[in-house]
């Protein structure tokens, strides 16, 4: 069976672990979210491909979900030291190897998409990882500040200002522009299956979708697409998630992510056991629904999402 | 009393930290070699210059002459895991910081006498350190390696071959053509004294004096020249020394060492006490000469050979 999976940073990752382990034979390409790509000190950061990476190659840091195990901090220290910043963006030393690493070959001319699965041979993270596209797409997040209005790197609004005012808009810079990297509409067009994992539906899985073409290939590929609600309970499992809803005039109900995605893209949709009169909604809204536990508490709760994804998608398939 | 220091790694920086407590009110000028610099991971490293910085900023591994003191080596670990290299460059994770800040100065446009400067600001080394060129000098070495005649870059030569291979030739490549950086014309000029360290003739003072216009400002600033043998019994104190002086024809003797620097450009020469016999035939190449205990073995030791240096200078002046 043939998977494809459009994923973001923590949430898509640990969704990713525990499908890796529902369907274990399954060849499952990931489509990566690269909006929340960011330069750094002179270094390519690519936080949401390497969460997947990390997070299916075991280097993460379980705790935080994002970065390395066993992490030390004192190049950051040491940046900090000379009055280099930003300091909000938690690089650790072993992480900036990462950048480093993938810095090098995108100045020597490789494509991110050739960087991605150079830097895979080593993590081995089961899965193909391709980045959405190879080019520059950044996700801008316009705010007041200080009584001004301006456009902030998502990254600045996500972990500097931890999404403490309102988005007033989301937008992935350069996306119209963009071309999906090599690969990506050939998976979509092979696929068996496609998931949307509890990822944000905005500023992850909305910014691969933005990029013109991938759309199109899942609407067309004729296959199952079935999501997981990242919301519960009205509020997002993880993240903030409503924030950036709020900016594209969606509720932050499990319900009004599935109409946002909408029953020309959506074939199935999860929604967890507290939400479930959102069934009803989404099932009137043209897409198959069900409610199931949605926390991943574990490895198994994970997996068991998974399972729960495949098994609606195959309903979705007979329908 | 303004005086410039001629200023390899190791042997340069402490004998400067020596200096600085002999002359605690000097005005003390480092004119730095580069020909050892590197691009490694894509970040530019000079080596001689940071030694510099962290020795007089107090950020020196003191034990091992360069690098941080408390380092880590967690990035250079990741490196390797990737599979990318060299792994014979020890570059830890607090002095990773230094470079890629250096680098990403670099890119904005900087010349590396501003660069450094700006990283001095941090270290504050209590003198002014400067670069010899902002222009890209190299020092590659001609060896033969299996059965092969090549160049290797300097610090291939030195840090990976540990000078196990008889140097053919060495190179400043790219000093015909490079220019002495900001200050460092005006610094000689206005010296009321120039030192040189016991570094490195031929890689660390030679290349410096390779700078077209420095060598030629030395000879005609019309104040005394002094310097320290690095070679102490035949034998350099540090480092590899004889290995690159027999490239150049020279004997690794402390005499042979002050008449290839030569009376147009020494006025005074120190020998290690060990090296008595050398001082006549120092002073028959017009040179003045003493027999003075040139081992760093300590603070104290170092800064005695410092005010020694001075007071040779004090008779030069007078002779």
């Amino acid at each position: 069976m043939r998977i494809v999976v459009l994923a973001g940073g923590i949430g898509g990752a640990r969704f990713l672990r525990g499908l890796k382990q529902a369907a274990p034979d399954a060849d499952i390409t990931v489509i990566g979210n690269t909006g929340d790509d960011i330069h750094l000190f002179g270094l390519k950061v690519c936080p949401d491909l390497d969460t997947v990476m990390y997070t299916l190659g075991g280097g993460i840091n379980e705790e935080q979900g994002w970065g390395r195990s066993d992490e030390t901090f004192h190049l950051k220290e040491e940046l900090a030291a000379y009055g280099v910043g930003p300091e909000w963006f938690g690089l650790g030393d072993r992480d900036f190897a990462t950048h480093i690493v993938r810095t090098q070959m995108i100045t020597a001319g490789f494509p991110l998409s050739a960087v991605t699965e150079a830097l895979c041979d080593r993590w081995k993270p089961g899965v193909r990882l391709l980045p959405m596209t190879d080019d520059r797409v950044e996700t801008h997040v316009a705010v007041e500040l200080d009584g001004e209005r301006k456009a902030v790197h998502f990254q600045e609004y996500w972990v500097r200002l931890r999404a403490s005012v309102p988005a007033e808009a989301v937008v992935p810079v350069g996306a119209e522009q963009s071309k999906p990297a090599p690969g990506v509409l050939e998976a979509i067009a092979e696929a068996d299956v496609i998931l949307f994992p509890p990822s944000n539906p905005v500023v992850s899985v909305g910014t691969i979708l933005a990029v013109p073409g991938i759309r199109e290939a899942i609407a067309d590929a004729g296959v199952p697409v079935v999501g997981l609600s990242p919301i519960v309970g009205d509020a997002p499992v993880r993240g903030m998630a409503d924030k950036v809803l709020a900016a594209v005039g969606v509720e932050s109900t499990a319900a009004a992510v599935a109409e946002h995605y909408g029953s020309g893209l959506l074939d199935g949709w999860l929604v967890d056991t507290v939400d479930a009169d959102a069934v009803t909604r989404v099932k009137a809204a043209g897409i198959l629904c069900r409610a199931v536990p949605l926390m991943m508490t574990g490895p198994d709760a994970t997996a068991q999402m998974a399972r729960e994804a495949l098994t609606l998608a195959e309903e979705a398939r007979e329908a």
